[in-house]
């Protein structure tokens, strides 16, 4: 066997107690608020076939799909040609047949065409699981990661949009971080492509007009222009770009600016609807209307939704929006989809970075007792199995090592009490408790002890 | 893009939410007693290097892992001579460098190796993981499955069995699946085939009286001259196939026969160790010295734990041991492990016969409000969101549907209460609410309906 220096591969990630524990944290907190507002657990398998996936997520998304190779003699039936050729990707669809899945939308779709008679529609699903992509791993960007999702499949209505924003809201309350919900709208950006004639170019008008902050008017008139625009459509798309006031008074200044066009008035009164909701149901977190954001485009055919930590210079933290014909791809047409997901990834860092993690998930075993050995052990025993019993997690250190290398033990495993049971103790049916965090020690009979932990934790 | 039929790679699974359901109870249980226990948790990627695994798991796991096809152009440096002759074999070292976990106990081995500076030895560690494995898919084996790992690295105190043995008593007994646990040690089976001097022989033995029960002690000694034992080595291991009584009564007879064995009575103090212990605490579980366990032969060094349901036909739900040298493999040596592995999947499948799963685990939104429209829309989402508010998972039904239809999918999603809140109800500022098991319907004060449902759910 080899004694190679163990290593994992670049872009993965060994999670240690503590990791898993904040983890968790944000996990649990999404999948409470998740099921409050009635979203339905499903998984699906880590593996999907390669022929569900490709084609998916553009020529730059196939490309990023991890492969698994074909069990057994995989190599048999290969086109000799591509094989002699090198041919890397020909070849690859000989070889694979399976493939990681690299998101969780495709997946569900998927799932929602394949088991569609035992669906009741509209279908609130959410999944929680990890994602695998071929990136180039660096600060932020793994080649494994979880997606947190939650989706209404089979629903037109605005509401579930509006639900998704106050789920959102919830999740980012509950763990203490405060954001900005922006809401954009496809039709409406369609509608201003339409308007100033150039409705092909609805993503360069969107990304130059997000650089609208950083760069200033001037320069992005000239990008526009750079872009293919005419100077005529620049002159038109100015009140958009000039736009003001609160999210109402925005939607009844595009109302004017588009009303030749059905389809960005039909995005007006959709973002109307939503915000007329969020109006009767206050929020914590801002939401606003940003025509910036462009997230999407080639999916999203309503609403577009991205969050943003307020406190944090951070990317989306979380994001989504509405797809009209998700399951059209698996051949059930005309059914509108809308989502959001989080990223677990990028939320960690946001709260280990402001300290928003209780510093109770920290603490794991509450108690530990002092192994004395053998005689002192059945007397210990009695303790820790009460203990237990009561629901305190605790444990005996397995052998009867020195009295400083158990006390590092709690120590190290941020342990906060000990309890010391020697012959003195037992003499007296008693048990001697030790409070690390203070080093305040007591004396107490044995039949108090439970309960007076369970008190303390 | 393609319009094909959607399914899954054969021996994967898709979960529907009341299977999520039920698995998370099975986990969650686990998990929870592991803790109680003073265990941690821990995550590995689903991807090690090759190497990482290759040749820990016998010849035929090799063949067993999935392996990740290198990205890019992966042919490029491939050797020639393999790929002409097309040695998928040879050539597969080449094009992967990457594979998915076959388990979690190399992978916690190379986890422990990698972190041992950060690592506070003795390390009690849990995962709850999928892994994966390319064997052929049959009823109740997977591809795709997850294993429910606790180990403890760096004691060899036998104090750590007794407490796994205690574990599995308690998930069990939380579960309420009967069982019997059953605990053998290597040493002892080395000793036995020292005694008739066939060292060499020791799963063969093994093997031959694992059938004992199934085909008498005739014919297995046939079969163990068969597998090339001499007549008197035959005669010499009649004490152990006869061996009767209680666990110290058989500990007691195997100290006899074994006087001979430093190796066998060592696994024999061991044995009495762990049910002295066992002694001290009483269990539900049976737990009995069965000398024909075999599991795991080739990397169990002490203690062997197998775990049966009593009341289902099915092999080994929960199963274990010692490996004195588990790290070795990566450089680190001379540390003892013990652990246990809870088989998910089939635990499912022993409840889901049984029928021992709880029932309220397949209610996931507790209350409908029916959706009238825009206008009692309002009146709705002040009580959706206060039941939301006090804890209760509520959901409106996001557009005016037929009413047949809204309970329809009330019905369909097992959701036990329905809100109904049309016009009259608004007027008398009240709500009414269907109890769907009993079809009865009760009008109530809309401000009276939180504390109502409070007290029911």
């Amino acid at each position: 066997m080899s004694k190679e220096k163990p290593s994992i591969p670049k872009g993965t990630r060994d999670f240690a107690p503590d990791e898993i524990a904040r983890r968790n944290y944000i996990f649990d907190t999404i999948r409470k608020v998740y099921q409050l507002y009635g979203y339905k657990p499903i998984e699906t398998p880590s593996m999907e076939n390669l022929s569900t996936l490709m084609g998916k997520y553009g020529e730059e998304g196939d490309r990023l799909i991890f492969r698994i190779l074909n069990s057994g003699d995989y190599l048999a039936k290969t086109n000799a040609d591509d094989l002699n050729k090198r041919d890397s990707l020909k070849l690859s669809a000989q070889i694979c047949e399976k493939a990681l899945r690299y998101d969780l939308t495709v997946p569900f779709a998927r799932y929602v065409v394949q088991h569609q008679n035992d669906i009741t529609f509209p279908f609130k699903r959410y999944q929680i699981q990890p994602v695998w992509r071929a990136d180039r791993p660096q600060k932020g960007r793994y080649r494994e990661f979880f997606q947190c999702d939650a989706d209404v499949i089979g629903s037109n209505s605005l509401f579930n949009e509006f639900e998704l924003v106050k789920i959102i809201d919830q999740v980012f309350e509950q763990l203490g971080v405060n954001i900005t919900v922006k809401i954009n709208n496809r039709k409406i950006l369609a509608g201003i492509a339409e308007f100033i004639g150039f409705a092909d170019k609805i993503i360069d008008i969107t990304v130059a007009i997000d650089k609208l902050d950083k760069i200033g008017l001037e320069k992005v008139n000239q990008e526009l222009l750079e872009r293919g625009l005419t100077r005529d459509a620049v002159d038109a798309l100015q009140p958009v770009l000039l736009l003001q006031g609160d999210e109402k008074q925005k939607l009844a200044t595009l109302k004017i600016i588009l009303a030749q066009s059905p389809t960005g008035l039909k995005g007006i009164e959709e973002m109307e609807e939503v915000f007329a909701l969020l109006e009767q149901v206050p929020s914590r977190c801002k939401v606003e209307l940003d025509l910036t954001l462009a997230r999407g485009l080639n999916y999203y055919t309503g609403a577009i939704i991205e969050v943003k930590a307020n406190d944090v210079a951070m990317g989306s933290i979380c994001g989504g929006g509405r797809y009209d014909d998700l399951t059209g791809i698996f051949g059930m047409p005309d059914v509108s989809g809308v989502g959001i997901s989080f990223g677990a990834d990028r939320i960690y860092d946001v709260m280990l970075e402001l300290g928003l993690f209780p510093e109770n998930l920290l603490t794991f075993t509450q108690v530990l007792l002092v192994n004395f050995g053998m005689q002192e052990q059945s007397y210990a025993l009695q303790v820790l199995m009460e203990l237990r019993q009561s629901g305190i997690s605790a444990e005996l250190y397995p052998e009867a090592a020195k009295m400083k290398k158990q006390m590092q033990y709690a120590d190290k495993n941020n342990i906060p009490f000990v309890i010391v049971a020697g012959q003195n103790e037992m003499e007296s049916n008693q048990v001697s408790l030790k409070i690390m965090k203070t080093g305040e020690q007591i004396a107490l009979d044995k039949s108090a002890i439970v309960a007076y932990l369970n008190d303390l934790t």
